[in-house]
Protein backbone atom coordinates (compact mmCIF):
# COMPACT_ATOMS: atom_id res chain seq x y z
CA UNK A 1 0.00 0.00 0.00
CA UNK A 2 3.05 2.33 1.05
CA UNK A 3 4.19 1.62 -2.58
CA UNK A 4 0.93 2.47 -4.36
CA UNK A 5 0.35 5.45 -2.36
CA UNK A 6 4.04 6.91 -3.49
CA UNK A 7 3.70 6.04 -6.86
CA UNK A 8 0.25 7.88 -7.04
CA UNK A 9 1.86 11.22 -5.75
CA UNK A 10 4.75 10.66 -8.27
CA UNK A 11 2.40 10.46 -11.15
CA UNK A 12 0.67 13.46 -10.26
CA UNK A 13 3.61 15.48 -9.00
CA UNK A 14 4.83 14.39 -12.83
CA UNK A 15 1.35 15.60 -14.36
CA UNK A 16 1.64 18.58 -12.31
CA UNK A 17 4.78 19.19 -14.17
CA UNK A 18 3.53 18.26 -17.54
CA UNK A 19 0.67 21.15 -17.10
CA UNK A 20 3.20 23.82 -15.77
CA UNK A 21 5.41 23.06 -18.90
CA UNK A 22 2.63 22.76 -21.15
CA UNK A 23 1.07 26.28 -19.81
CA UNK A 24 4.62 28.05 -19.37
CA UNK A 25 3.71 28.71 -15.31
CA UNK A 26 5.90 27.64 -12.54
CA UNK A 27 5.23 27.09 -9.61
CA UNK A 28 6.75 27.23 -5.77
CA UNK A 29 7.10 23.95 -3.83
CA UNK A 30 4.82 25.34 -1.42
CA UNK A 31 2.34 25.81 -4.32
CA UNK A 32 2.93 22.12 -5.22
CA UNK A 33 1.86 21.30 -2.15
CA UNK A 34 -1.44 22.74 -1.76
CA UNK A 35 -2.36 22.70 -5.53
CA UNK A 36 -2.15 18.41 -4.78
CA UNK A 37 -5.79 19.12 -2.40
CA UNK A 38 -7.79 19.94 -5.91
CA UNK A 39 -6.50 16.67 -7.14
CA UNK A 40 -7.16 14.29 -4.46
CA UNK A 41 -3.71 13.79 -3.83
CA UNK A 42 -2.75 13.89 -0.20
CA UNK A 43 0.65 13.97 1.01
CA UNK A 44 1.14 14.51 4.78
CA UNK A 45 2.97 17.72 4.84
CA UNK A 46 5.37 19.62 2.38
CA UNK A 47 8.25 17.82 3.17
CA UNK A 48 6.80 14.68 1.51
CA UNK A 49 5.68 16.40 -1.48
CA UNK A 50 9.45 17.38 -1.48
CA UNK A 51 10.91 14.52 -1.62
CA UNK A 52 8.46 13.28 -4.48
CA UNK A 53 9.84 16.18 -6.71
CA UNK A 54 13.11 14.58 -5.89
CA UNK A 55 12.60 10.93 -6.82
CA UNK A 56 11.33 13.53 -10.27
CA UNK A 57 14.29 14.45 -10.50
CA UNK A 58 16.13 10.99 -10.16
CA UNK A 59 14.30 10.15 -12.97
CA UNK A 60 14.47 12.72 -15.53
CA UNK A 61 17.86 13.44 -14.29
CA UNK A 62 16.39 17.41 -14.66
CA UNK A 63 16.50 19.86 -11.97
CA UNK A 64 12.82 21.13 -10.79
CA UNK A 65 13.33 24.51 -12.10
CA UNK A 66 13.51 22.76 -15.56
CA UNK A 67 9.72 21.65 -14.63
CA UNK A 68 8.79 25.11 -13.39
CA UNK A 69 9.06 24.21 -9.76
CA UNK A 70 11.10 26.99 -7.82
CA UNK A 71 11.72 27.31 -3.88
CA UNK A 72 10.88 30.83 -2.33
CA UNK A 73 14.48 32.02 -2.03
CA UNK A 74 16.03 34.46 -4.96
CA UNK A 75 18.97 35.60 -5.38
CA UNK A 76 20.88 38.24 -7.59
CA UNK A 77 22.96 39.11 -11.01
CA UNK A 78 24.48 42.46 -12.13
CA UNK A 79 26.89 42.75 -14.78
CA UNK A 80 28.28 43.96 -18.30
CA UNK A 81 26.36 40.95 -20.12
CA UNK A 82 23.61 40.45 -22.88
CA UNK A 83 20.63 38.23 -22.09
CA UNK A 84 17.44 36.93 -24.26
CA UNK A 85 14.52 36.25 -22.52
CA UNK A 86 12.55 33.44 -24.07
CA UNK A 87 9.39 33.30 -21.12
CA UNK A 88 6.25 34.43 -22.74
CA UNK A 89 5.72 37.51 -23.38
CA UNK A 90 9.28 38.68 -23.47
CA UNK A 91 10.37 35.85 -25.87
CA UNK A 92 13.47 37.25 -28.02
CA UNK A 93 13.83 40.80 -25.83
CA UNK A 94 17.33 41.36 -25.35
CA UNK A 95 18.26 42.87 -21.54
CA UNK A 96 21.44 43.88 -20.46
CA UNK A 97 22.23 43.26 -17.13
CA UNK A 98 23.66 46.55 -16.08
CA UNK A 99 20.62 48.19 -16.62
CA UNK A 100 19.30 48.06 -12.93
CA UNK A 101 21.76 49.03 -10.58
CA UNK A 102 20.11 47.06 -7.73
CA UNK A 103 21.03 44.13 -9.62
CA UNK A 104 18.37 41.62 -11.28
CA UNK A 105 16.70 38.58 -9.29
CA UNK A 106 17.56 35.36 -10.60
CA UNK A 107 13.60 34.08 -10.90
CA UNK A 108 12.76 31.94 -13.99
CA UNK A 109 12.90 34.09 -16.82
CA UNK A 110 16.94 35.03 -16.08
CA UNK A 111 17.46 31.01 -15.93
CA UNK A 112 15.93 30.17 -18.78
CA UNK A 113 17.46 33.14 -21.09
CA UNK A 114 20.10 32.41 -23.63
CA UNK A 115 23.58 34.21 -23.28
CA UNK A 116 24.20 36.80 -26.08
CA UNK A 117 27.41 38.67 -25.13
CA UNK A 118 29.34 39.80 -22.83
CA UNK A 119 32.72 41.68 -22.21
CA UNK A 120 33.04 40.52 -18.61
CA UNK A 121 36.23 37.92 -17.67
CA UNK A 122 35.33 36.47 -14.66
CA UNK A 123 32.14 35.65 -12.53
CA UNK A 124 32.29 36.62 -9.00
CA UNK A 125 29.98 35.17 -6.40
CA UNK A 126 29.61 37.09 -3.11
CA UNK A 127 27.66 35.65 -0.27
CA UNK A 128 25.79 38.84 0.79
CA UNK A 129 23.75 41.25 -0.41
CA UNK A 130 25.74 44.06 1.38
CA UNK A 131 28.60 42.63 -0.49
CA UNK A 132 27.22 42.52 -3.78
CA UNK A 133 25.48 46.28 -3.59
CA UNK A 134 29.20 47.58 -2.77
CA UNK A 135 30.67 46.00 -5.73
CA UNK A 136 28.16 47.20 -7.63
CA UNK A 137 28.37 51.04 -6.44
CA UNK A 138 32.24 50.78 -5.81
CA UNK A 139 32.29 50.06 -9.53
CA UNK A 140 34.68 46.55 -8.96
CA UNK A 141 32.49 44.93 -11.42
CA UNK A 142 34.15 47.26 -13.88
CA UNK A 143 37.29 47.20 -12.38
CA UNK A 144 37.45 43.50 -12.06
CA UNK A 145 35.42 42.87 -15.55
CA UNK A 146 33.29 41.13 -12.96
CA UNK A 147 29.58 39.58 -13.64
CA UNK A 148 28.42 39.92 -9.69
CA UNK A 149 25.98 37.33 -8.38
CA UNK A 150 24.60 37.60 -5.13
CA UNK A 151 24.38 33.99 -3.92
CA UNK A 152 22.34 34.94 -0.64
CA UNK A 153 23.67 31.50 1.19
CA UNK A 154 22.81 28.27 0.30
CA UNK A 155 22.22 29.27 -3.46
CA UNK A 156 19.05 27.86 -4.97
CA UNK A 157 19.47 26.08 -8.17
CA UNK A 158 18.47 28.55 -10.35
CA UNK A 159 21.59 30.66 -9.67
CA UNK A 160 23.89 27.98 -10.01
CA UNK A 161 22.52 26.72 -13.06
CA UNK A 162 22.93 30.26 -14.15
CA UNK A 163 26.38 30.70 -13.48
CA UNK A 164 27.31 27.77 -15.10
CA UNK A 165 25.56 28.27 -18.26
CA UNK A 166 27.44 31.87 -18.20
CA UNK A 167 30.88 29.94 -17.16
CA UNK A 168 30.34 27.64 -20.20
CA UNK A 169 28.77 29.49 -23.01
CA UNK A 170 31.72 32.78 -22.51
CA UNK A 171 34.40 30.53 -20.61
CA UNK A 172 34.83 33.04 -17.73
CA UNK A 173 36.19 31.58 -14.69
CA UNK A 174 34.25 31.88 -11.45
CA UNK A 175 35.20 32.70 -8.48
CA UNK A 176 33.72 32.64 -4.72
CA UNK A 177 33.62 34.93 -2.40
CA UNK A 178 31.65 33.88 1.57
CA UNK A 179 32.07 34.61 4.75
CA UNK A 180 35.02 32.81 6.74
CA UNK A 181 33.55 30.19 8.22
CA UNK A 182 31.92 26.32 7.63
CA UNK A 183 29.39 27.72 6.09
CA UNK A 184 30.29 29.92 4.04
CA UNK A 185 32.96 27.60 2.82
CA UNK A 186 30.05 24.71 2.05
CA UNK A 187 28.50 27.51 0.08
CA UNK A 188 31.74 27.66 -2.39
CA UNK A 189 31.70 23.81 -2.41
CA UNK A 190 27.94 23.08 -3.25
CA UNK A 191 28.81 26.26 -6.26
CA UNK A 192 31.82 23.63 -6.96
CA UNK A 193 30.42 20.01 -6.68
CA UNK A 194 26.71 20.14 -5.74
CA UNK A 195 24.59 19.80 -2.89
CA UNK A 196 23.87 16.46 -1.44
CA UNK A 197 20.53 16.83 -2.11
CA UNK A 198 20.59 17.52 -5.67
CA UNK A 199 23.45 14.69 -5.95
CA UNK A 200 20.83 12.98 -8.86
CA UNK A 201 21.32 16.25 -11.23
CA UNK A 202 23.59 16.52 -13.56
CA UNK A 203 24.48 20.13 -14.98
CA UNK A 204 25.00 22.04 -11.17
CA UNK A 205 28.22 22.16 -10.70
CA UNK A 206 31.37 24.03 -11.63
CA UNK A 207 34.25 21.95 -10.85
CA UNK A 208 36.54 24.62 -11.71
CA UNK A 209 34.83 27.28 -9.66
CA UNK A 210 37.61 28.40 -7.28
CA UNK A 211 37.02 29.62 -3.20
CA UNK A 212 38.83 32.87 -2.64
CA UNK A 213 38.08 32.95 0.99
CA UNK A 214 37.47 34.69 3.52
CA UNK A 215 40.04 31.39 4.81
CA UNK A 216 41.40 30.55 7.84
CA UNK A 217 44.50 32.38 6.17
CA UNK A 218 43.04 35.62 5.03
CA UNK A 219 41.24 35.97 8.63
CA UNK A 220 45.39 36.19 10.60
CA UNK A 221 46.85 37.82 7.72
CA UNK A 222 44.53 40.63 7.28
CA UNK A 223 44.13 40.59 11.30
CA UNK A 224 40.36 40.23 10.33
CA UNK A 225 37.76 41.19 13.14
CA UNK A 226 36.66 37.43 14.10
CA UNK A 227 34.87 35.49 16.34
CA UNK A 228 34.93 32.44 18.51
CA UNK A 229 33.50 29.32 16.50
CA UNK A 230 30.58 27.95 18.56
CA UNK A 231 29.94 24.25 19.25
CA UNK A 232 27.77 23.84 16.00
CA UNK A 233 30.67 25.48 14.11
CA UNK A 234 33.23 22.92 15.57
CA UNK A 235 31.12 20.15 14.87
CA UNK A 236 30.24 21.15 11.27
CA UNK A 237 33.99 21.11 10.86
CA UNK A 238 34.04 17.56 11.80
CA UNK A 239 31.53 16.84 9.21
CA UNK A 240 33.25 18.67 6.64
CA UNK A 241 36.35 16.51 7.33
CA UNK A 242 35.30 13.32 6.62
CA UNK A 243 32.98 14.37 3.45
CA UNK A 244 33.93 13.46 0.08
CA UNK A 245 34.17 16.78 -1.41
CA UNK A 246 36.11 17.72 0.51
CA UNK A 247 39.23 14.99 0.31
CA UNK A 248 41.73 17.39 -1.78
CA UNK A 249 44.46 18.87 0.25
CA UNK A 250 43.38 22.27 -0.27
CA UNK A 251 40.27 21.65 1.63
CA UNK A 252 41.80 19.72 4.20
CA UNK A 253 44.54 22.39 5.24
CA UNK A 254 41.34 25.26 5.10
CA UNK A 255 39.49 22.40 7.52
CA UNK A 256 42.70 22.21 9.86
CA UNK A 257 43.85 25.32 9.96
CA UNK A 258 40.33 26.35 10.79
CA UNK A 259 40.46 23.60 13.77
CA UNK A 260 43.52 24.90 15.29
CA UNK A 261 42.03 28.52 14.85
CA UNK A 262 38.69 27.95 15.78
CA UNK A 263 37.60 31.56 15.03
CA UNK A 264 35.37 32.59 12.24
CA UNK A 265 34.99 35.76 10.04
CA UNK A 266 32.21 37.39 8.14
CA UNK A 267 33.19 39.19 4.68
CA UNK A 268 31.62 42.14 5.93
CA UNK A 269 34.86 42.32 8.23
CA UNK A 270 36.94 44.10 5.90
CA UNK A 271 35.20 47.14 6.87
CA UNK A 272 36.98 47.68 9.71
CA UNK A 273 40.21 48.98 7.24
CA UNK A 274 37.50 51.24 5.82
CA UNK A 275 34.65 50.83 3.38
CA UNK A 276 37.40 50.22 0.23
CA UNK A 277 39.59 47.94 1.74
CA UNK A 278 37.87 44.79 0.35
CA UNK A 279 38.25 46.06 -2.57
CA UNK A 280 40.87 47.98 -3.45
CA UNK A 281 43.15 45.31 -1.50
CA UNK A 282 41.68 41.94 -0.82
CA UNK A 283 39.94 41.78 -4.05
CA UNK A 284 42.96 43.20 -5.73
CA UNK A 285 45.43 40.71 -3.78
CA UNK A 286 42.84 37.47 -4.75
CA UNK A 287 42.49 37.89 -8.24
CA UNK A 288 44.76 39.47 -9.94
CA UNK B 1 30.59 57.80 31.62
CA UNK B 2 27.66 55.66 29.92
CA UNK B 3 26.55 58.58 28.44
CA UNK B 4 29.49 60.32 26.79
CA UNK B 5 30.31 56.60 25.43
CA UNK B 6 26.79 56.17 23.81
CA UNK B 7 27.48 60.33 22.62
CA UNK B 8 30.65 59.25 20.79
CA UNK B 9 29.02 56.62 19.47
CA UNK B 10 26.21 58.95 17.81
CA UNK B 11 28.67 61.75 16.65
CA UNK B 12 30.48 58.73 15.02
CA UNK B 13 27.36 57.54 13.40
CA UNK B 14 26.39 61.26 12.00
CA UNK B 15 29.85 61.35 11.01
CA UNK B 16 30.20 58.06 9.09
CA UNK B 17 26.27 58.82 7.50
CA UNK B 18 27.68 61.96 6.04
CA UNK B 19 30.66 60.19 4.49
CA UNK B 20 28.14 57.73 2.99
CA UNK B 21 26.22 60.71 1.58
CA UNK B 22 29.20 62.50 0.42
CA UNK B 23 30.47 59.74 -1.56
CA UNK B 24 26.93 58.76 -2.66
CA UNK B 25 27.87 54.93 -1.14
CA UNK B 26 25.41 52.76 0.71
CA UNK B 27 26.72 50.34 3.67
CA UNK B 28 24.16 47.85 5.46
CA UNK B 29 23.75 47.46 9.21
CA UNK B 30 26.19 44.90 9.61
CA UNK B 31 28.88 46.75 7.49
CA UNK B 32 28.65 49.93 9.32
CA UNK B 33 29.05 47.80 13.09
CA UNK B 34 32.38 46.79 11.34
CA UNK B 35 33.52 49.91 9.74
CA UNK B 36 33.47 51.42 13.44
CA UNK B 37 36.38 49.25 14.26
CA UNK B 38 38.34 51.44 11.72
CA UNK B 39 37.90 54.71 14.13
CA UNK B 40 38.92 53.33 17.15
CA UNK B 41 34.44 53.66 18.06
CA UNK B 42 33.87 50.36 20.15
CA UNK B 43 30.07 48.84 19.82
CA UNK B 44 29.81 45.88 21.73
CA UNK B 45 27.70 43.79 18.76
CA UNK B 46 25.34 45.19 15.71
CA UNK B 47 22.90 45.57 18.87
CA UNK B 48 24.04 48.68 20.27
CA UNK B 49 24.78 49.77 16.91
CA UNK B 50 21.67 49.51 15.48
CA UNK B 51 20.30 50.91 18.37
CA UNK B 52 22.71 54.29 17.78
CA UNK B 53 21.65 54.39 14.33
CA UNK B 54 18.02 55.01 15.47
CA UNK B 55 18.45 57.42 18.11
CA UNK B 56 20.05 59.51 14.54
CA UNK B 57 16.52 58.55 12.82
CA UNK B 58 15.03 59.88 16.28
CA UNK B 59 17.02 63.35 15.89
CA UNK B 60 16.33 64.15 12.06
CA UNK B 61 13.61 62.52 11.54
CA UNK B 62 14.37 60.71 8.73
CA UNK B 63 14.69 56.86 7.79
CA UNK B 64 18.37 55.25 8.04
CA UNK B 65 17.84 54.20 4.65
CA UNK B 66 17.70 58.31 3.29
CA UNK B 67 21.37 58.21 5.10
CA UNK B 68 21.98 54.99 2.69
CA UNK B 69 22.08 52.37 5.64
CA UNK B 70 20.21 49.24 4.23
CA UNK B 71 19.48 46.02 6.06
CA UNK B 72 19.95 42.84 4.47
CA UNK B 73 16.92 41.90 2.59
CA UNK B 74 15.17 42.94 -0.34
CA UNK B 75 11.79 42.38 -2.09
CA UNK B 76 10.55 43.40 -5.37
CA UNK B 77 8.56 45.03 -7.27
CA UNK B 78 7.37 45.33 -11.46
CA UNK B 79 4.62 46.52 -12.89
CA UNK B 80 3.68 49.47 -15.37
CA UNK B 81 5.43 52.21 -14.10
CA UNK B 82 8.57 54.56 -15.53
CA UNK B 83 10.85 55.90 -12.90
CA UNK B 84 14.03 58.10 -13.41
CA UNK B 85 17.10 56.78 -11.61
CA UNK B 86 19.25 59.04 -9.37
CA UNK B 87 22.07 56.85 -8.46
CA UNK B 88 25.83 57.88 -9.72
CA UNK B 89 26.39 56.58 -13.06
CA UNK B 90 22.31 55.99 -13.82
CA UNK B 91 21.08 59.64 -13.22
CA UNK B 92 18.09 60.29 -15.53
CA UNK B 93 18.59 56.87 -16.89
CA UNK B 94 14.78 56.15 -17.48
CA UNK B 95 13.95 52.19 -16.48
CA UNK B 96 10.15 50.33 -17.19
CA UNK B 97 9.37 48.21 -14.29
CA UNK B 98 7.99 45.46 -16.73
CA UNK B 99 11.31 44.84 -18.51
CA UNK B 100 12.45 42.37 -16.01
CA UNK B 101 9.98 39.44 -15.91
CA UNK B 102 11.15 38.41 -12.00
CA UNK B 103 10.81 41.32 -10.98
CA UNK B 104 12.87 44.59 -10.18
CA UNK B 105 15.06 43.88 -6.33
CA UNK B 106 13.72 47.49 -4.03
CA UNK B 107 17.49 48.39 -2.93
CA UNK B 108 18.78 51.77 -2.83
CA UNK B 109 18.55 52.48 -7.08
CA UNK B 110 14.84 51.88 -6.84
CA UNK B 111 14.42 53.69 -3.50
CA UNK B 112 15.62 56.87 -4.98
CA UNK B 113 14.71 57.03 -8.58
CA UNK B 114 11.96 59.54 -9.25
CA UNK B 115 8.37 58.02 -10.38
CA UNK B 116 7.70 59.46 -14.19
CA UNK B 117 4.32 58.07 -15.33
CA UNK B 118 2.26 54.52 -14.94
CA UNK B 119 -0.87 53.35 -16.21
CA UNK B 120 -1.38 51.10 -13.02
CA UNK B 121 -4.76 51.76 -11.16
CA UNK B 122 -3.35 50.10 -8.36
CA UNK B 123 -0.84 48.93 -6.18
CA UNK B 124 -0.89 45.04 -5.25
CA UNK B 125 1.29 44.32 -2.31
CA UNK B 126 1.97 39.92 -1.55
CA UNK B 127 3.73 38.33 1.16
CA UNK B 128 5.34 35.45 -0.94
CA UNK B 129 7.74 35.15 -3.57
CA UNK B 130 5.74 32.42 -5.45
CA UNK B 131 2.28 34.81 -5.50
CA UNK B 132 4.67 37.61 -6.60
CA UNK B 133 6.04 35.60 -9.74
CA UNK B 134 2.25 33.90 -10.18
CA UNK B 135 0.82 37.32 -10.83
CA UNK B 136 3.10 38.09 -13.02
CA UNK B 137 3.25 34.91 -15.36
CA UNK B 138 -0.42 35.19 -15.46
CA UNK B 139 -0.77 38.78 -16.64
CA UNK B 140 -3.09 39.63 -13.13
CA UNK B 141 -0.55 42.97 -13.22
CA UNK B 142 -2.22 43.53 -16.90
CA UNK B 143 -5.57 42.62 -15.90
CA UNK B 144 -5.93 44.26 -12.61
CA UNK B 145 -3.44 46.94 -14.02
CA UNK B 146 -1.55 46.67 -10.59
CA UNK B 147 1.58 47.38 -9.67
CA UNK B 148 3.00 44.41 -7.57
CA UNK B 149 5.13 44.22 -4.93
CA UNK B 150 6.52 41.29 -2.86
CA UNK B 151 6.58 42.05 0.83
CA UNK B 152 8.97 39.21 1.52
CA UNK B 153 7.47 39.29 4.89
CA UNK B 154 7.99 42.13 7.18
CA UNK B 155 9.00 44.83 4.18
CA UNK B 156 12.36 47.12 4.76
CA UNK B 157 11.17 50.74 5.05
CA UNK B 158 12.77 51.18 1.13
CA UNK B 159 9.85 49.41 0.28
CA UNK B 160 7.70 51.06 2.18
CA UNK B 161 9.07 54.54 1.51
CA UNK B 162 8.95 53.43 -2.11
CA UNK B 163 5.23 52.53 -2.29
CA UNK B 164 4.29 55.66 -0.57
CA UNK B 165 6.20 57.41 -3.07
CA UNK B 166 4.32 55.86 -5.98
CA UNK B 167 1.07 55.79 -3.89
CA UNK B 168 1.40 59.48 -3.33
CA UNK B 169 2.89 60.26 -7.07
CA UNK B 170 -0.11 58.74 -8.67
CA UNK B 171 -2.87 58.76 -6.38
CA UNK B 172 -2.82 55.05 -6.78
CA UNK B 173 -4.86 52.78 -3.93
CA UNK B 174 -2.78 50.49 -2.33
CA UNK B 175 -3.90 46.67 -1.45
CA UNK B 176 -2.41 44.03 0.90
CA UNK B 177 -2.18 40.49 0.76
CA UNK B 178 -0.86 38.19 3.04
CA UNK B 179 -1.36 35.34 5.03
CA UNK B 180 -4.05 34.73 6.94
CA UNK B 181 -2.63 34.70 10.47
CA UNK B 182 -1.43 36.69 12.87
CA UNK B 183 2.02 37.70 11.49
CA UNK B 184 0.31 38.24 8.07
CA UNK B 185 -2.27 40.64 9.32
CA UNK B 186 0.45 42.41 10.78
CA UNK B 187 3.00 42.50 7.66
CA UNK B 188 -0.27 44.68 6.47
CA UNK B 189 -0.73 46.99 9.53
CA UNK B 190 3.18 47.72 9.27
CA UNK B 191 2.69 49.11 5.89
CA UNK B 192 -0.49 50.98 6.61
CA UNK B 193 0.33 52.67 10.30
CA UNK B 194 4.04 51.80 10.87
CA UNK B 195 6.35 49.17 12.39
CA UNK B 196 7.26 50.36 16.33
CA UNK B 197 11.02 50.34 15.68
CA UNK B 198 10.18 53.25 13.19
CA UNK B 199 7.59 54.85 14.83
CA UNK B 200 9.95 57.94 14.92
CA UNK B 201 10.05 58.47 11.55
CA UNK B 202 7.56 60.14 9.59
CA UNK B 203 6.97 59.29 5.48
CA UNK B 204 6.78 55.48 5.72
CA UNK B 205 3.01 54.48 6.63
CA UNK B 206 -0.04 54.64 3.94
CA UNK B 207 -2.99 55.03 6.18
CA UNK B 208 -5.30 54.75 3.33
CA UNK B 209 -3.53 51.08 2.42
CA UNK B 210 -6.26 48.60 2.65
CA UNK B 211 -5.69 44.59 4.36
CA UNK B 212 -7.94 42.22 1.50
CA UNK B 213 -6.71 38.90 2.88
CA UNK B 214 -6.54 36.34 3.70
CA UNK B 215 -9.09 37.28 6.57
CA UNK B 216 -10.35 34.52 8.87
CA UNK B 217 -13.97 35.12 7.30
CA UNK B 218 -11.85 34.51 4.03
CA UNK B 219 -10.44 30.95 5.42
CA UNK B 220 -14.38 30.14 5.87
CA UNK B 221 -16.35 31.32 3.08
CA UNK B 222 -13.68 30.12 0.98
CA UNK B 223 -12.93 26.66 2.67
CA UNK B 224 -9.23 27.27 2.87
CA UNK B 225 -6.80 24.41 3.76
CA UNK B 226 -6.09 25.21 7.08
CA UNK B 227 -3.75 24.78 10.39
CA UNK B 228 -4.65 24.85 13.54
CA UNK B 229 -3.13 28.09 15.40
CA UNK B 230 0.00 27.25 17.85
CA UNK B 231 0.82 28.84 20.98
CA UNK B 232 2.97 31.52 19.65
CA UNK B 233 0.32 32.22 17.41
CA UNK B 234 -2.52 32.77 19.96
CA UNK B 235 -0.43 34.69 22.30
CA UNK B 236 0.81 36.95 19.72
CA UNK B 237 -3.36 37.45 18.37
CA UNK B 238 -3.64 38.82 22.49
CA UNK B 239 -0.66 41.26 21.75
CA UNK B 240 -2.34 42.54 18.73
CA UNK B 241 -5.58 42.83 20.65
CA UNK B 242 -4.43 45.48 22.75
CA UNK B 243 -1.89 47.41 19.99
CA UNK B 244 -3.13 50.75 19.58
CA UNK B 245 -2.75 50.53 16.05
CA UNK B 246 -5.89 47.21 16.04
CA UNK B 247 -8.13 49.69 18.07
CA UNK B 248 -10.60 50.02 14.77
CA UNK B 249 -13.68 47.59 14.63
CA UNK B 250 -12.77 46.18 11.48
CA UNK B 251 -9.14 45.13 13.29
CA UNK B 252 -11.21 43.82 16.49
CA UNK B 253 -13.53 41.82 14.28
CA UNK B 254 -10.94 40.40 12.77
CA UNK B 255 -9.13 39.58 15.79
CA UNK B 256 -12.14 38.33 17.42
CA UNK B 257 -13.16 36.08 14.24
CA UNK B 258 -8.93 34.76 14.27
CA UNK B 259 -9.51 33.81 18.13
CA UNK B 260 -12.76 32.04 17.71
CA UNK B 261 -11.98 29.74 14.47
CA UNK B 262 -8.17 29.03 16.11
CA UNK B 263 -6.86 28.45 12.63
CA UNK B 264 -4.86 30.06 10.07
CA UNK B 265 -4.24 29.69 6.36
CA UNK B 266 -1.30 30.69 4.15
CA UNK B 267 -2.20 33.09 0.47
CA UNK B 268 -0.23 29.75 -0.97
CA UNK B 269 -3.49 27.52 0.18
CA UNK B 270 -5.71 29.10 -2.74
CA UNK B 271 -3.86 26.91 -4.89
CA UNK B 272 -6.14 24.04 -3.54
CA UNK B 273 -8.73 25.03 -5.98
CA UNK B 274 -6.22 25.10 -8.63
CA UNK B 275 -3.52 27.13 -10.19
CA UNK B 276 -5.14 30.61 -11.81
CA UNK B 277 -8.16 30.43 -8.59
CA UNK B 278 -6.51 33.00 -6.46
CA UNK B 279 -6.18 35.40 -9.75
CA UNK B 280 -9.50 34.40 -11.42
CA UNK B 281 -12.13 34.41 -8.29
CA UNK B 282 -10.14 36.04 -5.04
CA UNK B 283 -8.45 39.08 -6.29
CA UNK B 284 -11.22 39.41 -8.62
CA UNK B 285 -13.70 39.46 -5.83
CA UNK B 286 -11.67 41.58 -3.27
CA UNK B 287 -10.47 43.98 -6.12
CA UNK B 288 -13.73 44.61 -8.00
Amino acid sequence: MKHIRSFAQLIWVAYFAKQLLESNRTSSLRDLYYSSEAFGVRFNDQAESDRIITDLECLTGKPREVFGIFPEERSAIFGSVKMSYTVPGYEGREVDLTLSPDGFPIGRALMTAKPIETDAEMILAVESGGMFSRLIETMAWKRYRAILVQLGGQPPRSTRSLMRKLHEAFGLPVFLFTDGDPWGMHIAQVVKSGSANAAHIPGLTIPAAEWIGVTPADIQEYSLPSEPMTSADLKRLDELARDIRYAGSDWQKHITEFQGLRRKAEQQAFSRFGMDFVVDTYLADKLQ
